[in-house]
């Protein structure tokens, strides 16, 4: 079931003729902060996430590692959600890198941005951050010729600090509001490197945007400026900061746009996307999921906060359920995936 | 007016309900060899045109360079006459760098490719041909869920050499009976290249591939063989090379195909595309183009054997004629954007 929030979007959905559902890759330099983040087995292994994520969407396979990502408990990464769900319709995938320090071994849309430095000192320089709007931005202009929706997924390892960062840093109270793969939100952790990235702000707000921001939130945000039609950002409290960046260049623009995300994201009580989406003034929406009958324990400590998001998961419910799947069939195909995965390991 | 010269593919275009408009771009260093092209003003700027003219076909004006395409002779590159055709339809327009020496700054799909060799020694190894046929053929199982027709153009200065090599490699009969983009085709250069190409052969097709094949060529037929619904080559000469290329993976895909043209190469003098199409067994259109009407010198040379053809130009103006639009229609918004490029230029 779906489930809305804040304002009205699912009818929108249900009407959309043509949609393709986008992954937005990234890296930022802050997933290099021991503790920060859950999405890879190490530090250095969040680097790898956001490639091996894409591959495996596209192919149900990785290339730029052996296995599909984990956390250091061993939980698989929300892909595979994502990947079930997109196998009840029919959309091409098309993945964007925005700026990844390891680039996915299949075909991906280049839009000329690198890879986000620490925020701490200076996250990207400000060519690079024009140069990300303008070309996501023509992309989605492009896109708008074929699709009337967009679902817009991301992956970037550490992007919820960023996300608190950009939207702090955009005047909204965001500190302890943004979620983590981990049921043990790191708050205290994130909380010190976003104030201190808040340090010697520029009082402009590209020169904030390129300061504080990832390239995902950077090119989810282009690409939703270009496009003409209506947007579903399939994610969790990063996207209320793409909002938020959305919102600095076109106000107007948020009418069209809703998030989607997960039931975990939404039940969650360390962070808050509704405070966060009602102060951006972006509609959400969430896909009612219950993993408490999965098969793998796995797949069922979703239900104890583990991952609750991310590579597009929510989002990608959503679709299968405005296609007529329910959280059984969803489950069912996740658990198939997931055994399918175990076999090709051992 | 649309002409049918072998089999029967106009209907397929008028049932389409759905097609975007790829170019696929690259280099090769055959284009180094002065003489053998004039898709560019000098042999080292010939390796910017297939970026700047992807730039010129998204926006409407080039980055990488400061003005549009020229030949040596001062003809504007044809992606003028995709631009103008194109604005009659409303399609995607998605670029596809197959290995390009310079990157378009626009965005663009990558698919892993590298620029190709001077095809005397070898053009491609063969990890990277294999790699731009496995990531083109995903590309284009990808599309097939949104599209159910593919229009795909190609800029590539030499790549009429390399085609003519890949077609004799692969035991046609094509010297002397491929296109250029001068009145005068410098057949004699061309053959001399291509023989000396085809020493030292390797017996098998990949390898075949992999030493005479640009990769625009190979991710043309990669695109084309993942692709599930129809497909039209828009290109010249080169094309009935890269359908040999996809006969070689899969004969029976070459019922899906037609090679889509302009006037001008149909009815050159100095080339025999009906010759290579009944050859490879691929069907051919072409756009029944007149531009000497044109209000422009630089424009009414196409009619002199100037250009020809490039950049989809043919099919391009095939799918300005599906939409309705005339001879004249095309020709007048041709002028009208070489006349902006001349006000912006002085």
């Amino acid at each position: 079931m779906i489930k809305e929030v804040l304002g009205s979007f699912i009818a929108n959905l249900k009407t959309a003729k043509n949609y393709p559902f986008i992954l937005v890759i990234a890296t930022t330099d802050v997933s290099l902060i021991p503790g920060i983040t859950v999405a890879g087995a190490s530090p250095e292994l969040t680097h790898f996430t956001p490639a091996a994520d894409a591959e495996f969407l596209v192919l149900g396979k990785c290339k730029v590692i052996n296995t599909v990502p984990i956390t250091p408990d061993g939980i698989p990464t929300p892909a595979l959600v994502t990947r079930a769900s997109l196998s009840f319709t029919k959309v091409t995938k098309l993945v964007v890198n925005a700026g990844s320090k390891i680039l996915p071994k299949i075909p991906f849309i280049d839009i000329g941005g690198k890879p986000g430095g620490d925020i701490r000192k200076y996250s990207l320089d400000l060519e690079t951050t024009e140069r990300i709007i303008e070309n996501s931005t023509l992309l989605g202009e492009e896109l708008s010729n074929t699709y009337d929706l967009l679902v817009i997924g991301e992956s970037i390892p550490a992007g919820t600090t960023t996300a608190m960062a950009v939207l702090q840093g955009l005047g909204y109270n965001a500190i302890d509001k943004v979620s983590s793969a981990s049921p043990t939100n790191p708050k205290e952790l994130k909380r010190k490197v976003v104030l201190d990235a808040l340090k010697n702000l520029p009082s402009n707000t590209l020169g904030k945007i390129a300061k504080l921001a990832d390239p995902m939130l950077i090119s989810v945000a282009g690409i939703s400026l270009g496009f003409k039609g209506k947007i579903l950002l399939a994610g969790g409290t990063q996207m209320t900061a793409a909002a938020a960046i959305i919102k600095e260049f076109n106000k107007e623009k948020l009418k069209d746009i809703a998030i989607g995300t997960t039931k975990w994201i939404v039940k969650d009580k360390c962070s808050d996307i509704i405070s966060l989406a009602k102060q951006v003034g972006v509609s959400l929406i969430y896909a009612d999921l219950d993993f408490s009958i999965s098969k793998h324990k796995g797949i069922r400590v979703y239900e104890e906060g583990y991952v609750k998001e991310g590579v597009g998961a929510g989002g990608a419910s959503i679709l299968a359920m405005i296609n007529g799947a329910n959280n059984e069939d969803i489950v069912r195909k996740v658990d198939d995936m997931y055994s399918e995965l175990l076999i090709s390991k051992n």
